[in-house]
């Protein structure tokens, strides 16, 4: 059995990879869930939803997320309220664009939430649906919110930085509102504990991995077991494939590069995998306290993604 | 200033002949929201938004509700997860279909009211949204849910008998859970009590006007004010012209026929407006104390529409 920390575009890019290196039923990925919105009073799970439009071959291969083929119906006909939404309201909101199929899973989920059942519960549903073979799990039911303060402005929600600012803006700090209270979902720290590998996917460090590690449980789990917790560095040459994790790193007082991510993860993991560009600083990841290996990591396709799968886990095999 | 007492359909065509007869900024419509619906987190409110879409000349011709020219991709999408949905659970339910430019609206409510705005406030702004220039009020913003006895399984939900079963199910009775304890929308009381007039449409007598007679305060406005107070038939010749309201009317004990209504407004209105088919229970209708008015009261088009409006005007103005 594998278990996957996972967060959106870049672990579900992994993950296609690990399903065709060892069967979909034997791996669990927990999914950061602290940035999550709720609009238009429907929870929606951008990284829950990213993996599993993913794994189903669903996704808009051009974005990473969403659906490929995707119709904009309803964000067309919401912005007839712009208008008339007094100053603050989210309720006219279309620059976090729900496209008309993916709404289906928001409602879909609103529904269940609605009627008492649990994130965990819906999610497995939801994956079920869609044919999904890996387990998914939230890595909490609870309420945890990504707080993001930006230079200037003070403190905004993650979907606020990331989608409507596009991450263009300075960062000054992240927090994880809620994460002290939150109790892992059901199968969470089993799935950590039990596993014969637990893989860190090359997702964002401080927000897409920080909030699972701030889970009450988590971290001591892996901990516990950290020679068989392998990592994935997302940042390459000193940069992010994808995303804000390299200038969020610098802003954050970290050193936006491999060494950086090992001195982040050197408590939790025991190995991680850096890209041959970065075969040059192995030594460093090591004076971190973390064994290296040099593998290409960046994901064009499926082939690639599996490939990284396949030496993920002969890292730790070893 | 004119104030009508709304269900959905039969309202909403009567208010499309109203406007063109006076002007619409003196026209108050207090809605029925007992046949509401909660569904995926959002609250879908049928009258309101029929009412809407009608003066907003935006419904769709053939039903009477829903939006014109409508697409259904959500709902389709939606389909997929039935086969995952628990037994009992509505997360997944098709069966009251909101069409993609509709579920806008329902987004739109939804965030506005997880913000605190109260219902009559969204309605105002949806209706400016809309273009529509009569004034739309809730009869509340608190919940109140019609429940229908239906023979043989006990009560189920509105929404369930009117669509789910197209109300083709035999009604052993009907009742308005929270009504007792609702408050009137702001402006409802005053709207009444200061109308120069007051139209009860040609809507369901039962289901759509009873709930609005039923909120506190309501029945003993127009009580008050009884002689200008005129109510449109809504059986012709002992039938419905759309929906259940002559076999409800016959099921829970009265006579499906104008002298039937008139005995159920006979407190509340002090003229019932019948069509001409029915001018020879003229008699009856005034023994039940109530002066009667032959007009014709169907209405095919906004032009029998509007002369539908005048004679119910002129009927009081007498």
């Amino acid at each position: 059995m594998i278990t996957v920390l996972a967060g959106g575009v870049g672990a579900a890019r992994y993950l296609t990879g690990l399903v065709r290196v060892v069967p979909p039923g034997e791996v669990t990925a927990i999914v950061n869930t602290a940035d999550d919105v709720t609009l238009h009073g429907l929870r929606v799970c951008p990284d829950l939803d990213t993996v599993a439009y993913t794994l189903a071959g669903l996704v808009n291969p051009e974005a990473g997320w969403g659906l490929a083929g995707e119709s904009w119906t309803v964000m067309g006909a919401l912005e007839r309220f712009a208008g008339v939404a007094p100053p603050g309201s989210q309720a006219a909101t279309t620059w976090f664009r729900l496209g008309d199929r993916d709404l289906a899973t928001h409602l879909y989920r609103a529904g269940r939430l609605a009627e008492g059942a649990d994130l965990a519960t819906v999610t497995a549903e939801i994956a079920r649906a869609l044919g999904v073979g890996v387990r998914l799990l939230p890595m909490t039911g609870d309420p945890v919110e990504t707080r993001v303060g930006v230079a200037g402005e003070g403190e905004v929600g993650f979907q606020d930085y990331f989608v409507r600012r596009r991450h263009a803006v300075p960062v000054t700090g992240v927090r994880f509102a809620g994460v002290e209270s939150a109790r892992p979902a059901a199968g969470v720290l089993e799935a950590v504990a039990g596993a014969g590998v637990v893989v860190i996917a090359p997702s964002n460090p401080i927000v897409s991995i920080g909030p699972i590690l701030g889970v009450p449980g988590v971290r001591d789990a892996l901990r516990a077991r950290r020679r068989s917790v392998v990592a994935v560095s997302p940042i390459v040459a000193g940069a992010a494939l994808k995303g804000p994790a390299d200038r969020m790193l610098a802003e954050l007082g970290h050193e936006p590069s491999v060494v950086g991510v090992a001195r982040l993860y050197a408590e939790v993991a025991g190995t991680l995998v850096v890209d041959t560009a970065d075969a040059g600083r192995a030594g460093e990841v090591e004076a971190a306290g973390v064994a290296c290996v040099v593998a290409p990591t960046v994901m064009h396709g499926p082939d690639e993604a599996a490939a990284l799968a396949r030496a993920t886990l002969a890292a730790v095999r070893r």
